[in-house]
């Protein structure tokens, strides 16, 4: 192996960076050149490439997004789009291929492996945390701390004014942002699309709350929950209790800005690794960490093994709000 | 003088505690008693209050929201609210009123003052900004380094992806959160009631800037410019420009949340300044700051006088990002 | 079992609060009274304990430090002072107590079991990460993102000037928060007291790296290196290198603090978790979190067993910076 | 006017980007080329002179520290250093220089004018705010929310311990950010260099005050208050009021970090104005802010004229913590 490809793809996280500066730097030390593709499948299919050294990764720890930039590739879904990213691959040199991003990034890479053997291995990059073999995904603690945050300064609105508020989070398929930032916050009730929203269930407790002397009240609410979007459930629990629901959808401020810590120093991690195993001849596999440690799955498993959502954790957001 | 009341009305806004801090506080130094009233003018109207001291406002500087809590009283916009109001002034024996609120609060407040005579002093508290006789408004400078966070985490996820983002920020009838959250976040156009909104023009200004090699776009607009909400012009300019615009409306996050050093230290200055006020027997005011120092103006003043968007600061907008 | 107490003791921590709130309310669920002790030790000598309800805890989760406060008390360690403090807890029909804190909180405890039989429940907090049986304590994560910010912003100056800088983080016995921080950061070097610091060797990384280029360097150094403090290890570079070192200690901004997501989640699980344990006749035991899952250790493992940092992180923290 | 140069120099402080940016874009926009000279003076004397465009501005407002990097130049200060910047200035052809720094850089400029009629404007950059002519400075008021943020958490660890803290803030000429902070964190004694310290005094208001019933008590104070530094002050206090004194000294971490909304809202303003002046044919003076807007003023008075603290500020210090 002498030189590898790093790209990412899928909506961007915080501490992407940190795993691209993982990936190069670990790579240099094993004497490999490294190639940034930019714009996900989309610049390994237009050649949209650098290559990069040291100084490439420098002062980005601190820095939200991807500096090789990110899209969804509708081409690469195709066998002809991923047929000319493969000439690419083979013209430049490319080894292997590091690929940074979510379930459906994994997809394409699976069938780039599949349909022309290229050596690859995901790190799993994605503020939503539903990627199977891996308790941490890129960017999900920063995207819970500062939805926290957000929710925080509603509650300060909220109790001045006593309202009810209905907050939606990020998480299509995953309450998990909803469930962490709900019990972290002090939400009084919190919808995920892993359990079965019972309106009518929500509006009595609310109901019951407020005759109890809540001044305030927040529903936190995962935007792929099955009752719908906020809107639509706001409307329903506005007929039910009779009294005005506050409705903030925190949106796509919740994908950018500083990383954290954890964020940083488990993209660090999973950077290294990635190298790491690329070199010692492992591919289709994703790196990822489970119980603290960092281990490998076969891509596949990424997308078909649903982690769901911890019954403890569920035990505890009704226990601590009622 | 012996009683004063004092009370939070209307949005709330980060610094609303510093300045119910200063008020007790200073109150406290000239004998006075103090008694806060809950929840506006409807504590006023429901006899809500109760008598602070010294310890009632301790550690609240760093704490959003107000601790009175606030509303807006329809009760009170009608005279026989405002006589259930002055029976419980009086029988509390309350001789002097400080009230924290905007415009909407003022003209009540005036209206008191002018029914029976009670001495009152108005602080401005809103994150608008838009209150005639001050420069400043309790938890404006808060308001806008939120706005500007979210903003600068809008601008990571723009950039990676490469999208054209419009951002809708508070200011009902006042553009000065859009229009400083946008040249400090270095918005490529920026939508604000006090100047009409040709949506072609900002077709064309980003189209333009999209074929010089932007890769990102945002769009800060405030709620009531005059093109519409968020939704109906980020519509119309999909049209125009021919690529997906993505919206992002704040909301509630801009009000509450950890006061700025800012806010904390004008609205102390004009919790104190109140007090000062009222004791050496002006009423019918409100304290504000001009040029940096505190003055007085008569309440009706606050709601009368419009103070403009500073032209200098709509030049430095375009001449920055074109 | 029918009432139980709880206290916080020992240096105080973000998330504290998210625990006793979980202690308190779960105890409800249980239909057990709660006592809220103040002071720690010290409140359970001199009786200074108050009965807490849903109630007492609201609003505390965004809150730093603890409501209970906090103490190192000095009576407690000598059997006497253990003699009033177990009166105090009979004479108040207290059958069972949570105390949050570290290590040397947890002795007191095992000692006060020991003694009397008294059963009770350990939850770790401290900031610095060294208790045997967790993977996690309380604070930690928060100590280490506030460390981070600082860390962020010195590297601004540092680059600004072209400085090497040596900051100093908390850990008087662990290097947990240098560790982290300091890759999180990318600090060119880490000291931390589990591996034995060569002065030479610091030295001649920063001359080289000056020499290749780096315009900034920061050394990260946990409090209790071998090495020494700051200013002795700043003033024995400072020679070898021949340039100025500029020093910072953090101090005390790294305990208090917006608690994190995660430490409002785990603090919050594990204040559950302790009462269920007390509940269901457990004692002289400490919950903590291993793999991700909670999980209990009988007390006196806790300062026994030493987890020692993670040979991985080591590695990295050189890889990436060399 | 054809060319002109911008440099940074002394402390960095954040927004200096922004006044870059502004400079560089203005001057654009008068069909002017724009030389970045790096690392202040030094860069001048050392010709490390780069041309900027539009785009090496891009993506800079919301980082702290300086792009161009800063230096105190002793070479500068004797007449052989301006001798070989000027003939650099001339060697580049350029026609004007813009100047962001503090008093010190701006006595270097006003002698470069003296003795080689250079037109060049300054721009107030310094966290200290102890320039005449301007009621802001650049990076004053992300320092003051930085040392906020910082007393904020002290103050957690204060109350939950029932300590004394004394915290040292930047200023060694200025107490403005003690000042400020202090009274925004509700300190109980501000010490900064404008106001006698009288240690005496200090030990009485804290002793008092415990004796009310303070839990804790923050003295901040300013790095050059006449009393002596944190330690010096601390050691004295320790032995007048008989108990520990924990001492914080802030340090580095108040010049970099994020800019606020405040910093880079004025930082553009000026960088826009001083542009203009310099294109108008004005030189060695300053531009600054005034009662809101921009003036200007001559060099010399910027270090000349003393501003003096606002007596109004230390009144309402006192009056709220007293």
């Amino acid at each position: 192996m002498k030189i590898i490809g790093v790209l990412t793809s899928g909506g961007d996280s915080a501490g992407m960076n940190a795993a691209i500066r993982a990936v190069v730097r670990t790579a240099l030390t094993y004497n490999l050149s490294v190639f940034g593709i930019k714009r996900g499948y989309e610049g390994l299919i237009e050649d949209d490439i650098l290559e990069m050294d040291y100084d490439s990764v420098s002062g980005i720890l601190s820095r939200g997004g991807t500096i090789l930039y990110s899209a969804r590739s509708k081409e690469f879904l195709k066998p002809e789009g991923r047929k000319k990213a493969i000439k690419n691959v083979r013209r430049r040199g490319i080894d292997g291929l590091v690929v940074i991003g979510g379930d459906g990034s994994f997809q394409g890479a699976h069938k780039l492996y599949e349909e022309y053997g290229i050596p690859l291995v995901g790190i799993p990059g994605t503020i939503d945390n539903d990627i199977g073999g891996t308790e941490y995904t890129i960017g999900y603690d920063t995207a819970c701390n500062i939805a926290l945050e957000a929710l925080d300064k509603i509650r300060d609105t909220a109790q001045s004014h006593g309202r009810v508020f209905l907050v939606e989070v990020m998480g299509k398929h995953a309450g998990y942002i909803a469930l962490e930032t709900g019990i972290a916050s002090g939400a009084e009730v919190i919808l995920i699309p892993e359990v079965t929203t019972d309106v009518d269930a929500v509006a009595r407790k609310l109901s019951g709350g407020i005759k109890k002397g809540w001044r305030s009240a927040i529903v936190v609410v995962a935007e792929g929950d099955d009752a719908g979007g906020a809107f639509k459930i706001s409307k329903k629990l506005k007929e039910k209790i009779g009294r005005d629901i506050w409705v903030t959808i925190l949106g796509h401020i919740q994908r950018g800005g500083v990383p954290s810590a954890v964020d940083r120093i488990n993209a660090s991690r999973l950077g290294v690794a990635a190298v790491d195993m690329l070199v010692s001849g492992q591919t289709d596999i994703m790196v990822g960490i489970v119980s603290g440690r960092v281990v490998s799955t076969s891509l596949s498993k990424t997308w078909t093994q649903k982690k769901g959502v911890d019954a403890d954790l569920i035990r505890i957001a009704k226990l601590l709000s009622s």
